[in-house]
């Protein structure tokens, strides 16, 4: 509670070493319990789910920017569990392999899609449940390889995030530095499946593992408001504040248990144990929205924005006035 | 801690009534421990210590307006005390007594000027001990009558105020209101006494009883930060937010525990008991500058002194482009 009330995030190393998830799970285990059953998985070119592609258009013309969801698709538990190892053990050549495959569907998935995982894990986060004094609103399951990296973001919840097996390596970025991220609205688009690319793939004998994928623009139009700046790369896409960001970065290894507070930017990229895979769960609890933080925060980051060079007719004024006309 | 991590504000009613201070003083109690004991009164003409003042001046002359803090001098605890009583009870004319004497020293005089009524107190809140995780930095006695007033303002510190003899009445603003309570820097001035009237008073023998004191403006020249917007006279110095404040309302009465969260703004008027006394005490813990609360607490004030007429250009374009010369 002194740490939600701060806004703090803190780790607590080996907190959750005696949880049966991490004391049992491996990618055998994982793969008896579950077997074939169906799961949805988003699949994506580079193992870049929810975040933003830069379209090269015609000489001269700014390139276009998407914000692009992954294709996501029914597979069976097991087929998709060995892709990612396969991907990841396999892969020989300095190019990253296409397509990336993530089990991530952020959806409450560990109490529908993997119920029969979920009795390895507590139905809330002790402390987490005497702090916040609520039930989680989501309990989610994380499956994946090196090749997937979570874009810089924020979520409306309290987030107590579980490293099972491999690491996870966080980028965080309080919420006061919302003016730095540089937020955007940006075009909303979802990566497809290419027809031909599925069909034409001899290689692996498993056409889909092969399929490439590309975006298409949502129908109606719609506008994702997302981070452009990348703390990873602070020289692009900065706005007049991002050089004053101070990131801190952590590593969960397996069992260790993370507190990251409501509204914080969280960039998240991941390595794999020696069987090629990358496991965690997390437990998102609503946030308070009563007091100030939620405001504030709320405020802190429109103000942000509307400090931005094409807002700020203040600091433009000289601009300004030579557009004046004589009277 | 709940309380304190959403910044909001409660009441625990008679939650101090067993308390040795809530069961033992009454006003001869007081007089029989402190006896006549030196302690500071602060002396305004109206019951106003530290608060604005408005000066009329010269025809067409905006008036001038003064922060003006107490004169502050040494007299026999006994003596302010019959003065605080006497003025209430048998102040028969409608226009209120000058001038007015409030104990109020707020330097934590319980654990100084006090001592010897600080034995029927407990030396921190049970709660707030808990919640904060750390010892009063300041512990303060109040005594005064109903024509004392604390104007609007807001202080960097957790406040548990616990009323003992008579009623306090809160008027209470969130930080997020800081833009509806026009703060202005003040010219700082202190109210000194008139030499001649201090000589020349035969109504009630004691020449201090009623002094007249007048302010000075302060050498070198101060300007204070100061709320010149008054919840109870809405209409009157407004910004273009003050519509907009919601301002919570709660009368304690004795034995009640007020937690009043860091940086919310507090007006307070008071009524007596039978014995024409209002008595209360309050812990002060210094608030948490960690996390977010503080700096996006000073951004939202900041914001809105920015956002009031004389600075916002943006508001004025018309007018500012009028005075761009022809080239
Ligand atoms: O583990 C990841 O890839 C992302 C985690 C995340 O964004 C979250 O837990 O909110
Ligand atoms: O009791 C009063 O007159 C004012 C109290 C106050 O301002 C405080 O406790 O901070």
């Amino acid at each position: 509670m002194r740490h939600v009330s701060t806004n703090r995030p803190f780790v607590i190393r080996r907190g959750a070493s005696l949880w049966p998830a991490c004391q049992k799970w491996s990618a055998s285990h994982l793969k008896s319990i579950m077997g074939d059953e169906p799961v949805n998985v988003a699949i994506t070119p580079h193992g870049n789910a929810d975040s933003v592609l830069q379209i090269p258009r015609e000489d001269g013309e700014e390139p276009l920017s998407l914000f692009v969801k992954p294709y996501e698709t029914m597979e069976p538990f097991s087929e998709v569990l060995d892709t990612i190892r396969t991907q990841q053990i396999l892969n020989a050549s300095p190019r990253p392999p296409s397509p990336v495959r993530y089990l991530q569907t952020q959806n409450d998935n560990l109490r529908n899609e993997y119920t029969k995982l979920f009795s390895d894990l507590p139905s809330s986060v002790p402390f987490a449940r005497i702090a916040l004094q609520k039930p989680p609103d989501a309990i989610n399951f994380w499956l994946g390889n090196s090749y997937s990296t979570t874009a810089l973001h924020k979520d409306n919840y309290e987030n107590v995030y579980v490293q099972v097996l491999g690491k996870k390596h966080f980028v965080l970025l309080p919420p006061v530095e919302a003016p730095c991220v540089n937020e955007r609205a940006i075009l909303s688009a979802t990566y497809r499946p290419v027809p031909e690319a599925l069909s034409s793939t001899p290689a692996t004998g498993d056409p889909s593992l092969s399929a490439t994928v590309v975006p298409h623009i949502d129908e109606p139009l719609t506008y994702t408001p997302f981070c452009t700046w990348d703390p990873d790369v602070p020289h692009r896409n900065t706005t007049p504040f991002s050089s004053l960001s101070q990131p801190i970065r952590v590593t969960l290894e397996p069992g260790d248990m993370l507190y990251l507070p409501a509204l914080w930017y969280h960039k998240v990229g991941q390595s794999c144990n020696e069987e090629g895979i990358c496991c965690a769960v997390n437990y998102w609890y609503d946030l308070e929205f009563g007091g100030g933080f939620w405001s504030m925060a709320a405020f802190v980051r429109s103000a942000g924005l509307l400090a931005l060079p094409e807002h700020n007719h203040n600091g433009d004024t000289k601009t300004e006035e030579r557009k004046v006309p004589s009277q």
